[in-house]
C-alpha cells in the first residue's frame, strides 16, 4: 500500500524547533529566516530530508513557506490549505497567512522595520527572490542569501539524501534515443546562440537521458542536476555508484553533486538558466564571476518533453486501458457496497488494491482524493484517520486518483452517486459533464492556447451562476510527473497547444459543506482530420476509458451531440476493454445507452 | 446621401506625384520617406487635408502607408486591401507589400543598404517608430524625424484644415457634467502621481468636454489636442472662433493649435503620454527639454469613456429602436424586390434613405457594406460604380451598416437570402447564428476579458472545420466612434469587460468567391442578475432589434435554448417596436416562431 492515513506530524513538534531556530538567528545576528516547502528542484513532492517546512511547523501541504521573525512566524498557505494548516500547526506560535493574497514582502514590511532576513538560495527561484526584494526596496530590510541552511544546522536526525538506483528507460518506451534528444536540445542552444543550459528539473533530466528513479514518492524521477552544452555533451551531477550499472557514455560526464557549483562557475557563456524554476544560487554563481553571460530562458527540455512522440502516446494508451480495468473493478466493487457501511479510507484502500492487482503498478501518481459528502467539496482533500468519513446514503463520492505504470501515468476522477442523488446534484453533475464533453469534442485552430478554450468547459455552469475555482486541466507526463508544463487548459495559460501534449480535462463543481463533483479524463492533442475548409486545426483524443455515472446525468439537459458523445464513449469502453467475470455485468449496465 | 460610389482617386494620379516627391528627397539629401494613412489623431477617418497616402498613391483604404525609396515605393496594406490596392495604384510604380506579415523595417533593410529615411513625427506613434527603429538597429540606415511634412510641400491644392463648428453635447445625453469628468481624470492623475496628461484622441477630448463636431466624416468628433492637469484644468488647442459660442469656462484655457508644442515643453512632469496613440513628436518635445519626466500610460479618458453611464445607455437604446425601425422598413422593401432587378448600390441607397426618413440621422456611422454573392465574402467590401453587382436569385446579401444619431451610434449586420438558399448556406448561417447566440446568452465571472469569451462564438463553426478571420466584436461609442477601445471580443483583448461597455457581437463566415455571412447585434455589458451561487457575474444586454432571416436557419441544428432565444428575440422586437402600415405584415411573418 503506497498511501498512508496517519498524521506524519504533530502541532506539538513545532514550538521547540521554532525556539531553536530563533536562538540560531540571534547567534547569527539575523532578524528573520524564510523556510520554504520546496527543495532545489521545485517539484510537487520532496524527499524526507527536504521536508523542512513540515519539520519546523507541522504543516504538510505541497506548497507554502514560513517566514520566521523574532516575535512572529507566518505560515503562508494558499486557498487549498486554509483548514488543514489550522489543524497541523500550533496557532499560538504560528500565524497562518493567506497567500498569494498577502505577499511575503508586504507581510515582512508590516512586521519588521529594519534588519536582515536570510534564506537558502538553493531553495528559492530567482523569480521568487525578485518578488520579495522588490517589495523590500526603499526599506531598511535586506534579504541575504546564506549558503548554510539554518534548518539543517538544527535538525539533528535529518534523513540522508535519497540514493535510489537509477533505472534506464528503454527506447521501446521513450520512443527517442537519448543521444538524439541531446542533439535536439544542443541544436536549440546553437540556434539561440547559447553555449550551455543549466538543468535543475528532475523530469527534464530524466526525459533527456531516458532514465527514471525512486528518489521521491509518486514521481519516478532522479533528483540530480545537469548541464547540457551546445555540442550535446552533458555533465550529470550524481553519485557515481547510482549510475555505474548503466555503463559509460562518452558524451555524459558523471560528476559528484558537490562539483555542480564549481562546474557552473567554469562554464562559458552565454549560459541559459530558467529563472522560474532554477535556484537563485545559480544566478549568484554565474554573476559572481566576470565575463560569463547569463540568459534567462525556459528550460529547453520542457517543450519537447511535453510534445509526446507516437511511442510515448502508444504506451500511455496501453497504461490507460490497464488502469481503466482496475478502476472499473473498483467501481463495480463500490456499487456492491452498502451505503453507511464503509469509509473513505476503505475506498482508497480498495482502489489501490485493484491497481496493485495489475502487477504493473509502480506507484500511485498522487495521493488518492476520496471525498464523500462535504469532503468532496474540498478540492485537494486527502483522507486521514482523523478526517475519515463514512460514505453515506445520499452522498456524492468524488474519487480522483492515478497510477504510475512504466509505460504511462494516469489521472482520472469519477463522481459516484451513493444511493439516490437529488435533482440538484444531478443538474450540477450534468453541467460539469457538458463542460467536459465540450472540451472532449472541441476542434480548434492551431496556435490556440489553453486560455482560448477554458470558457468552453465552464459555459454551462456559468449560465446558472455556478463556476469552479481551479483550472480545467493540467499537463501530464509519461511515467513522470502527473503535473507537468507548459501545457494547461486554464485562463492563465498562453502556451499554444501542440500535437502530442497530454492534458487532463477536469471541470468540477463544489458546494461547500455539501458535495463536490469533478469528472476527469486525460486527452491528447492531435491534428484534426480534414473537414470543412481544411483549416489547420487540432482536436483532443480521449485516452481514459471508464464509465461516467449514468445515475447522475439529467438526460433532458443534454443536447443530441452531447448525448451521442456519452453513448459513443460508453460503447467504446465496452469494445476496448476485455472485461470478464462479475464486472462484465456491471459494465454492461454502467454503459447502457442513455 | 452621405455615401458615394464614385472612385475618388485614379491610378494615374500617383506617378507624377511620386516623381515630385523623389525630386524633393534628392534636394533634401534623403534616401526615403514614409507616408502614412494616419493623421496626428490616429483615427479611422481623416480629413481631406490629411489624405496624403491617397493623394500620393491612389490607395484609399483606412490603414496602411507608403515607403518611398529612390527606386521602389512599397504600399503596405493589410489583408483587407489585397485586391483593392491593385485596382487603385499604378503597380508599375508602386509595389503592394503584405503587412503586417512584412514589417516596414525589414522591407527597408531589403531595399536599402545605407541612408536616411525621413518621416513626419506628428503622423506616427512612438510604438510605430520604435518598431521600425528596432529593425534598423545595427544597420547604416537611420530614421529621421522631419518637422516639415514633405507631401504638404509638394501638394499644391491641399485642402484647408477642417474648421467645423463645435457643438455642446448636453448632460441630458452625456449623463455626466464635463467638470465632473475632468475632476475624475484629475483624480486618476493625482493617484498615479502624474502632473498632466497629453490628450490627442478626438473622441477622448469630446467625451471629456462634452462636445461634438463635424471635422471628419462618420465620426462626430472635433479634431484638436488638449492637456489636462492634475488640478482638473484643461488647455484646449483649437481655433477660438470655433468654440466662442460655447461661452467661457474658467477651467478651460482656449489656446491656438500652434501653441500646443510650446505648451507641452512648458509642462511640469511627470507628463502622461499614451505611446500607442500619441504622436512621436510629443515624446520628442518632452525629452528634448531637461527635467520633465515622461510616463507612458494609456490615455486616461479611454476606460471611463468606454464604461457608459445609465443616461448614455438609455440614449443608445433609444437610438437603436429608432434605427431598428428604419432597418425593418429596409428589409421589408428588400423582400419586395425581384431578384436580378436591383444592385448593391440600390441597396445602400435604399437603406440610407430609410435611415434619413427618421429625421434624426446625423451621419452614417461608416460606409455601408452591401455585398451580394461573392462580394459578401470580402470582409470590408465597399461598393463603387466599378464593383457594383446585381443582387441575383440564390445570392446571400450581407448588409453591415449603422447610423450616427445624437443619442447613440448604431452598427448592425444582417445577411438575407435572395431567393431560395442552399442547404450549405443555411448550415453555415445557422452555425454563425449559434455563435452569436452563445455570446448574447453568455453569463460569465467578473474580471474576464474578450479573449476569454471569443471561443464561445466560434465553437459551432470550429466543429465543422470552419472559422472566420476577424475578431468577434469591437467597442462602440455613444455618438462617437463606431470603433472604440479598449473593450473587444477577441483573442487579442486582455482588458476585463466592465458594466456599461458597448460591444458588437458579430461572428461571420466567408466562402471566397461564393458568399459571405455575418450577423451582428450590439450588446451592453451588464451585471448579471443573482442566480445559483451568487457569484459576481456579468452578462450582455442586446440592444439591436431587427429580425434575423428565418429562411436561413436550419432549425434542427439549434438546441432548445438557442431556438428559445431566437423566438424570444423576435417576440421582443414585435413588442418593443410600434410598426404600422405595410411593414407590420412583413414584421409579423419575419418574427413568427421557428
Amino acid at each position: 500500500m503506497f498511501q498512508t492515513f496517519d498524521a506524519t506530524t504533530s502541532p506539538l513538534q513545532g514550538p521547540p524547533r521554532l525556539a531553536a531556530l530563533r536562538a540560531l538567528l540571534k547567534q547569527e545576528k539575523l532578524d528573520g529566516y524564510i523556510v520554504p516547502r520546496a527543495d532545489a528542484h521545485q517539484g510537487e513532492y520532496v524527499a524526507p530530508c527536504d521536508e523542512r517546512l513540515a519539520w519546523l511547523t507541522g504543516f504538510t501541504g505541497s506548497a507554502g513557506f514560513c517566514v520566521v521573525l523574532s516575535d512572529i512566524a507566518g505560515v503562508f498557505i494558499d486557498g487549498r490549505y486554509r483548514v488543514q494548516v489550522k489543524e497541523q500547526v500550533d496557532t499560538k506560535h504560528y500565524t497562518p497567512v493567506h497567500w498569494p493574497e498577502t505577499k511575503p514582502g508586504d507581510w515582512i514590511k508590516d512586521h519588521l522595520s529594519e534588519g536582515v532576513i536570510a534564506y537558502d538560495p538553493w531553495l528559492f527561484t530567482k523569480t521568487q527572490v525578485d518578488e520579495i526584494k522588490e517589495a523590500l526596496e526603499d526599506t531598511a530590510i535586506t534579504l541575504e542569501a546564506r549558503a548554510q541552511n539554518l534548518i539543517d544546522s538544527i535538525w539533528e536526525d535529518r534523513p540522508a539524501r535519497p540514493m535510489g538506483t537509477v533505472e534506464a528507460y528503454p527506447v521501446e518506451l521513450s520512443g527517442q534515443r537519448s543521444p538524439d534528444k541531446r542533439e535536439q536540445i544542443a541544436q536549440t542552444l546553437r540556434d539561440a546562440g547559447q553555449k550551455c543550459a543549466i538543468l535543475t528539473l528532475p523530469d527534464s533530466i530524466c526525459w533527456l537521458l531516458n532514465i527514471r528513479g525512486t528518489d521521491i514518492a509518486r514521481n519516478p524521477v532522479v533528483q540530480c542536476f545537469a548541464i547540457i552544452h551546445d555540442d550535446a555533451h552533458v555533465d550529470l551531477f550524481i553519485e557515481a555508484e547510482r549510475v555505474a550499472h548503466l555503463g559509460p557514455d562518452p558524451n555524459i560526464a558523471i560528476l559528484a553533486p558537490e562539483a555542480f557549483s564549481t562546474s557552473i562557475t567554469s562554464c562559458n557563456g552565454p549560459i541559459r538558466v530558467d529563472k522560474a524554476t532554477a535556484p537563485q544560487a545559480i544566478t549568484d554563481l554565474i554573476t559572481k564571476q566576470d565575463g560569463a553571460e547569463l540568459i534567462y530562458d525556459e528550460d529547453p527540455c520542457i517543450l519537447p518533453k511535453a510534445c509526446k512522440n507516437n511511442v510515448e502516446i502508444k504506451g500511455t494508451r496501453t497504461a490507460h486501458l490497464r488502469d481503466a480495468k482496475a478502476v472499473i473493478k473498483f467501481l463495480a466493487w463500490l456499487d456492491a457496497q452498502t451505503p453507511d457501511s464503509f469509509t473513505e479510507i476503505d475506498v482508497v484502500t480498495a482502489l489501490e488494491g485493484f491497481r496493485s492487482q495489475t502487477n504493473a503498478l509502480r506507484d500511485i501518481s498522487f495521493e488518492t482524493i476520496a471525498g464523500t459528502g462535504p469532503n468532496g467539496a474540498i478540492v485537494h482533500y486527502r483522507v486521514t484517520n482523523d478526517t475519515n468519513r463514512t460514505v453515506a446514503d445520499g452522498d456524492l463520492l468524488l474519487v480522483d486518483s492515478g497510477g504510475q505504470y512504466v509505460d504511462g501515468t494516469t489521472d482520472i476522477t469519477r463522481t459516484i452517486a451513493i444511493g439516490t442523488p437529488t435533482h440538484e446534484q444531478q443538474e450540477c453533475f450534468t453541467r460539469v459533464l457538458q463542460g467536459m464533453i465540450a472540451i472532449s469534442r472541441a476542434r480548434f485552430p492551431k496556435g490556440l492556447a489553453g486560455r482560448d478554450l477554458d470558457a468552453l468547459a465552464r459555459a454551462s455552469l456559468w449560465m446558472t451562476g455556478r463556476d469552479y475555482d481551479h483550472g480545467t486541466g493540467h499537463g501530464v507526463g509519461v511515467y513522470l510527473s502527473v503535473h507537468e508544463g507548459p501545457q494547461r487548459l486554464s485562463r492563465i495559460s498562453h502556451v499554444p497547444l501542440k500535437p502530442g501534449m497530454i492534458l487532463s480535462n477536469e471541470p468540477g463543481y463544489y458546494r461547500e459543506g455539501a458535495f463536490g463533483i469533478r469528472i476527469e479524463n486525460l486527452i491528447v492533442v492531435q491534428p484534426a482530420p480534414p473537414l470543412g475548409d481544411n483549416r489547420d486545426m487540432l482536436c483532443f483524443e480521449t485516452i481514459t476509458w471508464v464509465p461516467i455515472d449514468r445515475r447522475l446525468i439529467l438526460i433532458e439537459l443534454l443536447n443530441a451531440d452531447e448525448r451521442d458523445w456519452v453513448n459513443a464513449y460508453h460503447a467504446e469502453i465496452r469494445e476496448k476493454l476485455d472485461i470478464t467475470g462479475p464486472e462484465a455485468d456491471w459494465l454492461q449496465q454502467a454503459t447502457a445507452p442513455i
